[in-house]
């Protein structure tokens, strides 16, 4: 058990769309990631999906509309629903979602990082 | 579905002590606090605990030790453990923690909040 700096996280690492877990708790993760650009359409069939904006603005897409997040912001986008994260210029995220959790969801793509690592 | 703007969320209460909902995901529970001075010894004997500190400094005692976060920091207070929060000044703590968990764990005491409130 110890203190986890996120800042200090964040400058572990600097790919986009690479979630990296910094924490576990209830069988949830915490993960960060720095995004930029548009990610894929997909959906997670069994898991909700926590973002909370640190750093930067996300915009998330849905079928019927899209939000825009700001730092200081969070969303919980239900399970099912159909989603594409985007951000114009980089933007840092803190997830938190179940361990069994793809970040592209129902979607395996060359986008697809199968096994997400502990910074 | 729809942005939560966490600092908006804050403006909503003044109380110490009294944690308010503010998302739900995946069965867990997002709650914002406002904390000052000593809680209580307790443990939460099938849940872990997820601090992240919003404002200020918290202090959390264990039997063995204790950490002190500062804004930006988190932990993950595992299940069973024994910890006391406790700040000197008003600290911000945003908890993540199942929605069966009472603040004050395994100890009733005038200090639970039976219902906790959505904002």
């Amino acid at each position: 058990m110890e203190s986890i700096n996120i800042a200090e996280k964040y400058g572990k690492f600097t790919a986009h769309w690479t979630p990296k877990i910094i924490a576990e708790s209830n069988g949830q993760l915490v993960k960060l990631a720095k995004l930029k650009g548009d990610f894929i359409w997909h959906n997670h069939e069994a898991e909700d999906e926590l973002f909370m904006i640190m750093k930067g603005v996300l915009t998330i897409e849905f079928r019927d509309k899209s939000i825009t997040l700001k730092e200081g912001e969070m969303i919980v986008v239900p399970k099912g629903v159909d989603h594409r994260p985007k951000a114009e210029e980089e933007a840092w995220v803190l997830l938190v979602e179940p361990v069994s959790t793809y970040h592209t969801g129902n979607v395996k793509s060359e986008r697809t990082v199968e096994n997400q690592e502990w910074i």
